[in-house]
């Protein structure tokens, strides 16, 4: 049996003013840095320990995985970031209040950009200075793998070659795995691994910096998973998460 | 040409207290943190950028990195840790105090311990708690490769293979690097690249924090040197890490 932790980085500073994030690189609030720092005492206090870390190029999940491996006492842990980990992008959305898009454009619209599986919201303009082309920490990569927007379709798609040419046979190998990653690049993955459906997948929230614990068997098929800590203060927190579209 | 940049770790809580440190795993003071974050806001100012980050698995180097990374805003960089790039192990002084280490053996012995090229301070018991066998983060290696001290000869002989056999083949292949370590693993590397002999190693100190820049040929035959920001400071931290080991 393998062991999985999926953590969703702690509060940031636009989750704090309710503004899509998306690949907008904000950083964490202190109540996010104590999350961070809590998700890696639950862990040290399961004795969890692990092989290789993983992370977006987003700032706000480096520094919840550093705060985490602080508190574990493990900073000496290899880290692998790559861009397939990173929140969906928002589009043209990124920067904007939910709840005053969602006065402007109606819940129903809001609810659809922010969970609908297959409607992207509208994507950023080429010349935008929101745009993440000329980035250097997307360099490497080919312009048109660089988003304008995403829906959860979109993310999923990226994600998941992530996972099989890199996490999934890391795991099988008997590397001990933590990702720290966003809302959206888990449920992409927790879309995957669990074979949730299309329409099911809307009503799954990931609250921050609680670490999910999988166990997987040999074919990395889940056996069961549980957040560690307060599992009552976890569904508040994802249930916080899924009424934030709201005007 | 190629650029290199070496940076000893921000001041440590041991620093402070001057006692012999080794592979004792101390934190950064507040003042190694401002350190850190300094020699990043430097590079910044420098526009350098870099491909692949080094450090050792001792969290006072790691921490430097961390912070060298946030005032750069390279969050995102790879980071590689090994336990070549540790400090020099000091053996049963580690934990001991400098001046009073002096006191009680004279400064010449304690200076023979602390830059003697082929002297090793005496060596740690096989139980001693401060012995690292049992350390996961040295799980991978032989017992015998976990020394139980070393002078600088031995040091130089972990961290070349490091150098040679990754390091190296990277900035060949074009990468620029940033290596975070310590006072006698960069004083290891910087003997090896200019050719500085075992009797000229010892006059050699490496200040805290400061961002050593070389400038390497295609060989990766040093051009030129030079520490970013004011040299003078540069100089007179150098000289204070000269005369911390006198009564």
């Amino acid at each position: 049996m393998h062991k999985l932790v999926l953590i969703r980085h702690g509060e940031s500073t636009w989750n704090l003013e309710n503004r899509f994030t998306g690949w907008t690189d904000v950083e964490l609030t202190p109540t996010g840095v104590e999350q961070a720092r809590n998700a890696g005492r639950l862990l040290r206090a399961e004795g969890m320990e692990f092989d290789q870390c993983y992370t977006s190029v987003l700032k706000r999940a480096t520094h919840t995985l550093w705060h985490c491996l602080d508190a574990m006492d493990r900073t000496w842990l290899p880290v692998a970031h790559s861009w397939r980990l990173n929140e969906r992008h928002y589009g043209a959305l990124q920067g904007l209040n939910k709840a005053e898009t969602a006065r402007q454009y109606g819940d129903e619209q809001v609810h659809i950009w922010r969970r609908s599986y297959d409607t992207p919201p509208p994507a950023l303009e080429a010349g935008d200075p929101r745009s993440e082309r000329g980035d250097l920490r997307y360099a490497g990569l080919d312009p048109e793998q660089i988003p304008l927007t995403e829906c959860l379709k979109d993310t999923v798609a990226r994600v998941l070659p992530y996972w099989n040419d890199t996490i999934a046979p890391a795991i099988r190998g008997g590397q001990r795995a933590l990702i720290v990653a966003h809302g959206n690049s888990i449920r992409a993955l927790v879309k995957y691994l669990d074979g949730i459906s299309d329409a099911d997948i809307v009503g799954l929230n990931i609250p921050n910096g609680i670490p999910l614990v999988y166990e997987l068997d040999a074919d990395l098929k889940p056996l069961r998973h549980y957040y560690l800590g307060d599992a009552e203060a976890a569904a508040r927190a994802a249930a916080a998460v899924a009424s934030q579209g709201r005007a």
